[in-house]
C-alpha cells in the first residue's frame, strides 16, 4: 500500500464484486426506490421489537450480497460493521448469525466508509480474501435511543433530519468484475463546537469539508477528478455549509457532481425535514444508487464522503458539543 | 503480511515503541500498583461526571505513551481506540482532544486487542508511520451503564466481575526498539446461550477457546511456543472454563504458563468476586504490567487473549443471549 499522510492508496484495486441495499416502507416511496434489492413493507419486518428489526436488515444486506456475489458466508474471510445502537448491538448479533471472523468499528453514520476502508485495506494488504463491509440504522430505534420514541410523536425543527431505516452490504475481493476501490481517507475529528442534536448537518459540515480538503491534498488531485462526489449525511443545511466552507477554502466544488446521501434518498413531498441521516443512509445510497449507476456505465469515477456525529445521549445532556468525523472512499469503475 | 484462515501474520513485526497504563485508586491497591505509570487517587479525576473521567483515563494513558515513544501527537498517522461507553464517546472525545485521523473500534473488552491487531497491521501494510492503539474503562461509569449507579450498593453474586477503572495505550511504529507484534487472530463471534449478565467470564469463555484454537492452527504451533498466554477478563470462573475446554478440546496449556488479566490485577482481599473485567482491564496490564515483563527480559514471547461480550443493556433485557468474541495478539522480544 501506498500512503500519503492520512490517505491510503491501494495499488491492487480491491474490487466491489457485489454489494445490496435493504429499505424498509418510507425508503420504498423515496427517489431511490428501485435501487433497494429488498423493501420491507413492514417497519417492524416482523419482529417484537425495533432493534431485532434494524438486526434483520443488515442481515438481509449481508446475505444479499453474499449470495449476489456467488459466495457463501463461509468463504467470507472477515466482516467489518457498525451502527448506531449501543455497544453495536446489530452488527454483533449478525456477526453471531454469520460465523465469520468479526471487526466491530464504531463511526456514527461515517461507519459505512470506515468499514469500506478497512475492508479494502484488509483486501490490499492480502489479509482477507472476501470480505463483507456492512452498515445499517432503523429509524425508530435510532429516534428511540437517541431522541424520544416515535409514538411520543415529537415536534422536530426544520434542521432536524430523518434516521434511514436502511442497510447496505459490499463483498470485497481481490479480483473479478465490479467497481474498484482506488484510495481511502480517514478522518480527523472536528468539533466547532455546536451541541444542538437537532442541526447535526451544521456540525458534521466541517468534518466533512476537513476530510475532503485531505483527499484532494494527498492525493494531489482536483475535484474535477470524480464525475460525483456525495457526502453522507449532512442533508440541505449542512451540506450547503460544507460548500460554502469549501468555497471559503478556495475549493470549488461544480454543484452538478456535489451531491449529498441524505438529500437525495427521498422525495420533496416526504417530510424528513433537512434529510435523512444514520449509519444507513450513505450505506443504502452508496451500494445501491451510485454501485449501480456505475455498473451501468453512468458513473466512472466516485468519492463517497460518509459523515458520522459522534455525540451519545449522555454527552448531550453533559453539555458538551458535538465531535464530527467523515471517511472518504474513491471507488473507480 | 501473510495471511492463514483468521490470523495476520506481519513479516515487518511493528514495534511496540512504548506503552502506558493509568488506573484508580482501587487498581492502586492491587497486586500490579507498580506496573501503572500514573495512578489516580481520586476516582473522579476532578471531573464532574464518571464519563468525563473515564475520559481522562484514556487521555492521559494515551498523552503518556506518545511522550513515552519521544513523540508528539502531531507524530502519530492514526488514533484506534474503543471503549464500553454508548457511542464509545470516551474514544471519540479523546480523538478531538489528540486530532489525530481516528478509527473507532467497537469489541466491548476486546477491543484493546482489535486495536493492536489493526494497528499492527496499519504499519505493517505501510499505511501508517506511527499509530496510537489503546482503550479504556472507568468503574462507576460501567456500572451505572450496565447494571445499577454504584451509590445504590447492590448486592451481586460471586461470578460477577469487577469493571477496571484504568487505559491502557501503545504506540506502535516500523522501526525500533521493543515489543514487537508478530501475529494477530481475530475471533468469530460464539454465542452458547448464556444470558446472565452477572456470568460473563462463562458467557465469553468458548469464544477465549475458538481463537485460542484458531491461533495455534492457523500459525501450526503449539502452547509451549508461549512464555505466558494470557486471556483479558474471564476471570476466575470463565478462565477455569476455558482451561477445562480447551483440555477437552485436546489442547492443554501448562497452568504456569496460563493466566488471565481479570485474574491478576487485584489483590486477594479485594472483594472483586471473580474477578476484574472491562476494556481497561486487559489494557491496562498489557500496556503495563505485561510489556514490562519483556521489556525486563522476563518474558519473550506472550498471547494476549482479550475477551469481549458484546450485549448491551437493551438486547439484555429483550431476553438475548450474550454473544462473545476474542481476539489474540502475538507479542515477541
Amino acid at each position: 500500500m501506498l500512503k500519503g499522510h492520512q490517505t491510503w492508496v491501494f495499488p491492487s484495486k480491491p474490487v466491489i464484486l457485489s454489494s445490496a441495499a435493504v429499505g424498509g416502507p418510507f425508503e420504498a416511496q423515496g427517489n431511490l426506490g428501485d435501487d433497494f434489492d429488498i423493501l420491507h413493507e413492514d417497519l417492524w419486518l416482523g419482529q417484537d421489537s425495533f432493534e431485532k428489526a434494524e438486526k434483520m436488515l443488515l442481515q438481509g444486506a449481508c446475505e444479499k450480497a453474499i449470495e449476489k456475489a456467488g459466495k457463501k458466508k463461509e468463504d467470507m474471510t472477515f466482516f467489518i460493521s457498525g451502527d448506531l445502537m449501543n455497544q453495536i448491538i446489530s452488527s454483533s448479533f449478525t456477526a453471531r448469525t454469520l460465523g465469520v471472523p468479526y471487526l466491530g468499528i464504531f463511526g456514527a453514520c461515517s461507519s459505512s466508509m470506515e468499514g469500506l476502508s478497512l475492508a479494502s485495506l484488509l483486501i490490499d494488504s492480502q489479509g482477507a480474501d472476501y470480505v463483507v463491509a456492512a452498515a445499517c440504522s432503523h429509524n425508530a430505534s435510532a429516534e428511540k435511543q437517541f431522541r424520544y420514541p416515535t409514538e411520543y410523536g415529537s415536534q422536530k425543527p426544520p434542521t432536524a433530519q430523518w434516521t434511514v431505516t436502511g442497510a447496505g452490504a459490499a463483498v470485497l475481493g481481490k479480483q473479478g468484475e465490479g467497481p474498484k476501490v482506488t484510495s481511502a481517507t480517514i478522518g480527523r475529528v472536528v468539533d466547532m463546537g455546536i451541541s444542538d442534536p437537532f442541526n447535526m448537518g451544521a456540525a458534521m459540515a466541517p468534518a466533512a469539508v476537513d476530510t475532503i480538503e485531505a483527499h484532494f491534498r494527498d492525493m494531489n488531485i482536483d475535484p474535477s477528478y470524480y464525475d460525483l462526489i456525495a457526502t453522507g449525511d449532512l442533508g440541505a443545511v449542512g451540506h450547503r455549509i460544507a460548500g460554502e466552507l469549501l468555497m471559503k477554502h478556495g475549493m470549488k466544488i461544480p454543484p452538478e457532481i456535489f451531491t449529498d446521501c441524505g438529500i437525495i434518498i427521498y422525495k420533496k413531498e416526504q417530510k424528513v425535514m433537512a434529510g435523512g441521516s444514520g449509519c444507513g443512509c450513505s450505506a443504502s445510497v452508496t451500494y445501491g444508487h451510485f454501485l449501480n449507476r456505475m455498473r451501468s456505465g453512468e458513473l466512472k469515477k466516485i468519492l463517497i464522503v460518509a459523515t458520522g456525529a459522534l455525540m451519545s445521549p449522555m454527552s448531550y445532556q453533559q453539555k458538551e458539543s458535538i465531535p464530527c468525523i467523515a471517511h472518504a472512499v474513491s471507488i473507480e469503475m
